[in-house]
């Protein structure tokens, strides 16, 4: 089989080394004659696994001891109602800044324990999409916390700004497509929760980073498998976890401590997606409609002047081992996501066929 | 390496053949280059996964139309929480049946969205542990419905009778560790569910399959994920699903079907069980203290009438392969669970393995 490059949004492609490993112990981990996914989450070879995942994580991003980090069940999708649950206390808002389509869904999830102060960041000249800066936000005075998104996907619209506010907010972030994509710095944020199918693992896994002392505080509704109180308390084996999922994002976090840690993938990640918004911008053909300074290093959506185009240049890049590269479908066109795992020569490969393309099909 | 076969009670062993078939084509799906667990669960392909993998659970249960199955994220212990959510409606209590660890959890749980009616069935006479059957239980008139556990993995006590109960109970019933053990009638149940991991899958999975007619009642505070009307509604993909549990549970359920179905099955996990219990019996050395009609299929805790031997049975077993036979910590002693996974040969390992260390440990 020839070279095949994944563009999928999510569940995304995870790095090849990673796989190719988790091939190999598939059926015999440890030598122990048995997958690890048939193993006890309380026994001794798997509370390893769990424990050097999360230490791996924590050098990554140079976690405070002062958070907690939860590996949950399910997407990030849950924590849109977990979060305020968890958050809220005696609070009966909580700012909620919208930048597209998944900060605005967990706004409206908010909507059944609170009244979301909902706050749109969005703006459209000439056609180009921009986001308000942070110093623009109207932040409420009584927010239990303030709700962004750093990445949409299905935009293409990245926050790159990292929160600077006074101490008194309670920054929560929705990283699922970018977090681990560069370096941040944890003690800006109240919450940091990521779904994992995207730079982390397989798709039912989420990561909750919760500084300590917003612990203790969930509602009485709270569902104990996600009162973050508890699973903290129990090491997030309050019952069986996603055990195959966790096991492969600490795959995931080693892979990436060897390849030089988060200023390493900034890097790679920076010039990936200059490679192809150039290619977009230097050519009369592509066209990406996000404002230079909040485009996403993750999802790069793009057009063709002519839409009818797109069947043709999706099924022509899929010929070419070039996959999954067609838009959200709220969006259209097409979309290229360009994660961690992703090597800057598929998106040459990309590229390439892009301008191939264009020789062909440009009138 | 020799033989191995894995006594764990969940996360459990999965079919031989399904591994190395997931094994086979673990980086190289259906020769598209990637994993399975790398492409979107709105593309065709994953969705051929999913239809499919209803379609044969549904033909293995025999399923009636008027019910829904749904592919839900985490673990049956999310839904001790949203299945009250889900069904209380207006009504302020349900009947709780409480058989042991898992069933009074879920009673515990429920106390944060109802008054439960907690009702105990355990019975003790001469140290033989006893279920008081169905037609004793004393259920209430205004419980919007009756929860209970068929299957106790802890204590091996098992409910074998089928609900026989006036039409307007709606019975809940989590069949975590022993779904698919056996033919059941879904028609007699209000709602069944369970955890993948024991006789379905990997963990991270939990199926649900409710009657439509109970859909619709669902408290506002019901996160959106675990309401299981938007499930029903979105296919069980209103966020991205669990997708390599999911293909694997379809797997699993393709298996079952190639080896006659559950009446099969049923015959298999009887003779496994018999072998087993027939063993304790037989012998002065080792004790099961459940009633010979309440002994699960499914798991087998055994003790000694020298609890001091337990490290030592327990480390003699692993070294001959045969994996994870100690008991859980509130039990002590030792467990053999016996999943469909399990083949007669494991069973027959383990009593050659009992004999003979009776025969060398005997007073």
């Amino acid at each position: 089989m020839s070279q095949v490059y994944n563009f999928s949004a999510g569940p995304a492609m995870l790095p090849v080394e990673v796989m190719r490993r988790a091939e190999q112990e598939f059926c015999n981990w440890k030598g122990l004659g048995v997958s690890v996914m048939e193993v006890s989450h309380r026994g001794k070879d798997f509370i390893e696994v769990a424990t050097e995942a999360e230490q791996n994580l924590r050098d990554l991003l140079n976690i405070p001891d002062n958070y907690k980090v939860l590996f949950c069940h399910g997407g990030a999708r849950a924590h849109f109602a977990t979060l305020p649950m968890n958050l809220l206390g005696d609070k009966t808002t909580a700012d909620y800044i919208v930048s597209g389509y998944w900060s605005e869904s967990a706004a409206k999830e908010a909507e059944k324990y609170c009244t979301p102060n909902v706050i749109q960041i969005t703006e459209e000249k000439d056609g180009v999409v921009s986001l308000k800066p942070m110093k623009e936000w109207p932040l409420s005075d009584d927010a239990a916390y303030v709700h962004y998104c750093p990445n949409e996907t299905i935009g293409g619209l990245a926050i790159h700004e990292e929160p600077d506010f006074p101490e008194d907010k309670i920054i929560v972030a929705d990283y699922s497509s970018s977090i681990l994509s560069k370096p941040i710095d944890v003690s800006r944020y109240g919450v940091i929760y990521a779904g994992a199918q995207k730079n982390i693992g397989p798709a039912g896994l989420t990561i909750v980073i919760i500084r300590e002392d917003l612990l203790g505080k969930a509602s009485p509704q709270t569902p104990s498998v996600f009162d973050y109180t508890v699973l903290a308390k129990h090491d997030s084996m309050f019952n069986t976890p996603p055990t195959f999922a966790w096991y492969l994002a600490g795959m995931v976090f080693k892979w990436l401590k060897e390849q030089g840690g988060l200023q390493e993938m900034a890097k790679r990640n920076y010039e990936k997606s200059q490679l192809l918004y150039n290619a977009i911008d230097d050519s009369q053909f592509y066209i990406n409609r996000v404002a230079v300074e909040n485009r996403s290093w993750m999802n790069v959506p793009f057009q063709m002047q002519n839409p009818a185009l797109d069947a043709k240049f999706i099924d022509g890049a899929k010929e070419q081992g070039l996959l999954s590269l067609k838009g959200h479908k709220v969006a259209g066109g097409m979309r290229a996501s360009i994660y961690n795992a992703m090597p800057l020569a598929g998106v040459q490969a990309l590229v390439d066929f892009m301008a191939d393309f264009e020789r062909h099909n440009a009138q």
